[in-house]
């Protein structure tokens, strides 16, 4: 993926979880689709403090598109960081990036395509108006 | 648990699961909470099918317990048959019962304890009218 | 369930989660089952600090029934404190009491009932020799 | 993605998943990372009937990338159709396409990068020998 941006950039949102027994599978591993629900959580989190607030009214963002990388294995018991950014934004559409952290190295890296549709039609609409001022401020420049 | 009912009672139903390779922990075989939702799938499509129509209106059914008894374990690739009954009717409360079949040969047994609240107060309240009247036809003796 | 020994009884081991996105259903709270995860991962941290070193070699713990009492709802996003603690010692079993804390109130007292069994034959076998001095030094009195 | 073989192709194999109450999440739906389940257990079952018995000694598949296209919305209840092909072959890496099919229509098209490594040391190892053989008999054209 592209050029990552510093764990410090306020831009950035941080969550944490915990690993459960539960997230492992029969290869003795956490599964792979545990890491897509660290983003899930991390995105979800964003959405709320960030964009909620400011999507046009009748709006909702929805997922269109998921990509990861799986950098390295965790292990159960253990904890995970996850820090996720705006990446990219297009007409109707947000890329928010992920990056999970556990045992202090990179784990994984993931990008969630999202577009904003009309909840009652259903059709991609643009972002335009609060939500694209909020969107261009919270944008990662660098991160593409 | 309690007495058996015989399978092709009409008054159990039946739902069929696939298992699914997510479903195994490092112990390499289906986790143990995996049976739990074969029994909410169960217990949510017999509440459809049977008790929703006839809640009293702005009343819910929300589970207080669960007991669950492992008989086997289960192994992917596989499929599961689970069969759901009303095994007991208390005045507020629901005892729906959970029989899980897999391989031909039982792996599961469980009951879950669900109350019947005011979806406003979040208080227990009575099972009457058209509920209890269902209920009781629903209920299939000698399960306790 | 029993009389609940106090927080801060060192033969408790606490555990804590972070609630995922992943872990609601369609009734917008965390699912259930989700409940019995975290008892769980208290579980096999219990076993892994205090019991797997004394076991009987070629013995291991097998899961025979849970048993949950839900207290109250959760909802994303959150944290969790699990106690895990051992509540019953029998001849060939071990009762597991769990209490589940989030939002500083009490969500769910669960009990799991896990016997020893020879890992060869698969049939239950005493818990005796330096695996039941362990146990009795962490059984925790008044739970039952 | 790429122009999509017939679902009659029998270098497709294809499995069957049931919904279950479980998968939903609180917008009401399936999860988004259920989907990457269904894929899974296709590919880990297309593993078994395939290339399993051909992979070097002393080699394992291991996921690299997961991209995931969403298609439509599921719901519970239900059931959907996974199926599961080879449709890129590398020097050490195998691209698993996966397409879902929900209520007669496309609900989500996948692909999954693996990796052959060395068990031992955890590095690629060229894909050779009978497990090429077999791959490339089982490489659906026109995927890509």
């Amino acid at each position: 993926m592209a050029e990552r941006p510093p764990d410090d950039d306020p831009r950035i949102l941080w969550t944490e979880d915990v690993l459960r027994y539960r997230d492992t599978d029969a290869n003795g591993h956490v599964n792979n689709a545990v890491f897509a629900g660290f983003c899930e959580s991390g995105r979800v989190q964003f959405f709320a403090a960030h964009l909620t607030p400011v999507l046009p009214p009748g709006s909702v963002l929805v997922i269109a598109r998921f990509v990861i990388d799986y950098r390295a294995e965790l292990h159960f018991p253990g904890r995970v960081r996850t820090g996720t950014w705006l990446g990219r934004l297009g007409r109707s559409s947000l890329g928010f990036r992920n990056r999970i952290v556990g045992d202090g190295r990179l784990v994984g890296e993931a990008e969630a395509t999202c577009v904003l549709i009309d909840a009652a039609t259903r059709r991609p609409r643009p972002v335009d108006g609060a939500a694209r001022e909020t969107a261009e401020r919270l944008l990662l420049p660098g991160a593409e």
